[in-house]
């Protein structure tokens, strides 16, 4: 068997086209870097420490917040997650009510933990015709303060995995209103705000704490991020924080790739956003063909309204074919060497970037009109596959979901776990938002919706057992 | 101003020998790597998921347990830090007693304030005629579990950054007569146990949980990590507050790293460590010229016994000189381009591994030899630098560490701080172990050691404001 190192170099000699993360598409004509082993430093005189940055860390802090028109940025080498435990963190205090949007990723949930907050939780709609979640609502978002006046932060995610935005400068208007601090998850939205084909950036409609993948939807290496403060109030207890969350030896390797990142907007920023628009525009143009498979293209209502929405996600819906969407994957994987980021029941969800080729893109286009010709045929041929069960009732929770960190659990049968309560995250990665959070009680809709993904083939997280057939639960 | 990856690429280009971390030395004649944008990638098919890993990086972590004789290893992307963090979080319950060494890393600190644990401290006693610390007595250990019976968990920081190595077996061997957990940050031996003519590791002495840095001392990138376990039945726990505290998306250029490094220690290792062992020896011998400075090479001796020591590291005092650390460090850096890696107010303290080169040691020699001829002249025309406060009395602890992170605090004059309690993590730079730690009282002697480190321009964390004169304190 080759090692890890082999075979990622093997991997990158086939021809697989990445519709996924990381933002740079691992497009070596456009990226290069030195030997990483020649840059590879510590903290040397000349250089920097990025707890205390106060010479070239600095001033790569202040270039991001420059372009992202942000009061202050924090570059980040332990992804989002290590953003939204310190903003979570530095924003509460111990045993703090918090509203939380129930698709957050696992890292709200850690925090909520490890800091014993109380979460309330908002729920997004699902849209209207079509199986994903809306955006958060504004009037939800009051409904739920005005009930518990106490909250001191709201945590949401926007845009959700397939690009769904909520209406951030209402939320925030309305966080404010009741003093509360707003903190938006934009992992999938550190392209935002460079061209007007895109959404605008949280940053700029008065979210307070905003933390952006950098490696999702930009080129940067993964684990590279930033989380944004327009709270100079909270600067220390983030810096405090991060500094709790982030190794006390930060590699200079990922700040080279962040530094190199945002040289690229700085200086052909402009330039690589119109020239990727415009291809995706025709991309887009060119789906219209689609007669079985079909697109997301915004217009994505809920019961409480329209939601914004941005095109680098690319969501085909297999709804109305024979096909689920692991289908889809596979078989773009296979027959055409496309990798999509994220193959879930019903659809494939494929990332795009400024790096990618116009020859990738269109390898994409060619054969998403190929395989919708091809499901013609097995459309007339054979049933449309049972949806099976696509969802479940809402959990209730039962303990904070920090206690049964603190308390004995023991792992037992999936089968056998109706009724007790879930001492771990159970989620399907990606995108890693927990179905089931710990301190909630497991149902049997649950049990069941689980079982048929293992079954389909998904990757379920946080479970035991070798074909995960075990549930962690607490005493 | 050049930006960072610039700076880096012409830093790379200088001739500046690192007698610091990373452990690869920046030894591009022996490591390189593929251009890192190609090998970028996320969890894809074919690939694995550090947090639940079942196929390549399974392996990986198998291979690294075999060559440390461990039970289970947990590579790690977010440094020693993130295995500080889970190790100790998962050894643990919310308020536990547990047994600490005054001189451990800031990241066991940060630990005990997360967990709001109880830490009872023990010190490390000064050495006989050298100023540094010695390890860590098994009869004080005793001691405080028999003081404290409830302790559940002992950490305590094996090599210590000088290379002070603590008698491990007899400390495993009280810590299970007692039950508690002994957790051994091993930061700095990641190499040990690869030839005789360095330590054994604590992995293979009886201790529970060990945490190694492997860019410290091995060629691998830096915030690369491991953390071995020998409790089974603890592992559940770390795997889940492994991923609390490590990046959700984890580097696979920093796995590939590590899959590098482990591998030249697999198919190498007995022929590089025999290389450097004998590169050190001659080293050493060398040194035996020296007429003012001097060497550490062993035998480090405190009230309590005789402590095992290692090699790889260089300490070079210059007590009996007229020039402090700093100024030799200094000598060294712009002279002879040789760049050390901590420079202390008696001495230097360089760092070596298996990517040392010849001519790198045999530079580090000469210059050496030279300086120390010069110092004949200096040593007679002028006086001895007097020593300053060399230390403070040991604080008292008047809060828990975390109660600062769940209380109001306000920024003040250093110099007014007298009797407040501090509210956060003071220390020297490297190697960032607290001097002060949050919830304990500040004293006059405390304010002056600080303010003459700061004078003779050591670097200080923690403290705040320009020329970091003010510190945070609890109101």
């Amino acid at each position: 068997m080759d090692e890890l190192y082999d075979k990622l170099v093997k991997y990158s000699k086939k021809d697989y086209y990445p519709m996924h993360m990381p933002g740079h598409k691992r497009n070596t004509s456009m990226l290069s870097m030195e030997n990483p082993y020649a840059i590879d430093i510590t903290e040397i005189p000349g250089f920097d420490n990025l707890h205390q940055p106060e010479n070239i860390l600095r001033v790569l802090s202040e270039r991001i917040s420059r372009i992202y028109h942000s009061n202050k940025a924090f570059p980040l080498v332990n992804g989002s997650t290590a953003g939204l435990l310190a903003g979570i963190s530095a924003a509460t205090y111990r045993g703090d009510k918090v509203l939380v949007a129930r698709n957050c990723h696992k890292a709200v949930y850690h925090a909520i933990s490890m800091k014993q907050l109380k979460p309330v939780y908002i729920y997004p709609q699902m849209a209207e015709q079509i199986p994903i979640n809306c955006g958060i609502s504004p009037e939800k978002i009051e409904e739920a303060l005005i009930k518990n006046p106490d909250i001191k932060l709201i945590i949401i995610t926007s845009p959700t995995y397939e690009g769904v935005v909520s209406d951030i400068r209402r939320i925030a208007d309305i966080a404010h209103r009741y003093k509360a601090v707003l903190l938006v998850d934009e992992a999938h939205g550190a392209h935002f705000g460079f061209h007007d084909g895109f959404p605008k950036s949280a940053v700029t409609l008065g979210a307070d704490l905003v933390i952006q993948s950098l490696h999702k939807t930009l080129p940067a290496f993964t684990q590279t991020a930033v989380l944004h403060s327009n709270l100079p109030e909270l600067n220390r207890r983030i810096r405090k924080y991060l500094s709790v969350y982030q190794s006390s030896s930060p590699s200079y390797l990922l700040m080279a790739g962040i530094d190199r990142c945002i040289r690229l907007i700085e200086e052909q920023g402009k330039c690589l956003f119109d020239t990727y628009y415009a291809r995706l525009a025709l991309f887009y143009r060119s789906m219209e063909q689609l007669r079985n498979l079909k697109l997301l293209t915004g217009d994505i209502r809920g019961n409480y309204g329209v939601y914004d929405w941005d095109p680098s996600k690319i969501t085909v819906f297999t709804s109305n074919t024979s096909w689920n969407g692991h289908q889809l994957g596979e078989h773009l994987r296979e027959k055409y060497h496309i990798v999509v980021e994220m193959e879930s029941r019903d659809y494939i969800l494929g990332m795009t970037s400024i790096c990618d080729t116009e020859e990738g893109l269109e390898r994409f286009t060619k054969a998403l009109l190929s395989i919708d010709r091809e499901l013609d045929n097995y459309n007339q041929g054979k049933e449309k596959k049972p949806a099976g069960n696509a969802s479940f009732a809402r959990p209730v929770m039962q303990r904070y979901p920090y206690e049964a960190l603190e308390h004995g659990t023991e792992v037992i049968q999936l089968e056998d776990s109706c009724g007790r309560i879930c001492a771990d995250f159970i989620s399907m990665y990606p995108p890693g938002t927990p179905l089931l959070v710990s301190g909630e009680r497991i149902e049997r809709d649950f049990i069941d919706f689980i079982t048929r993904a293992i079954e389909d083939g998904f990757t379920v997280t946080g479970l035991s057992g070798g074909g995960k057939e075990e549930i962690e639960v607490m005493i």
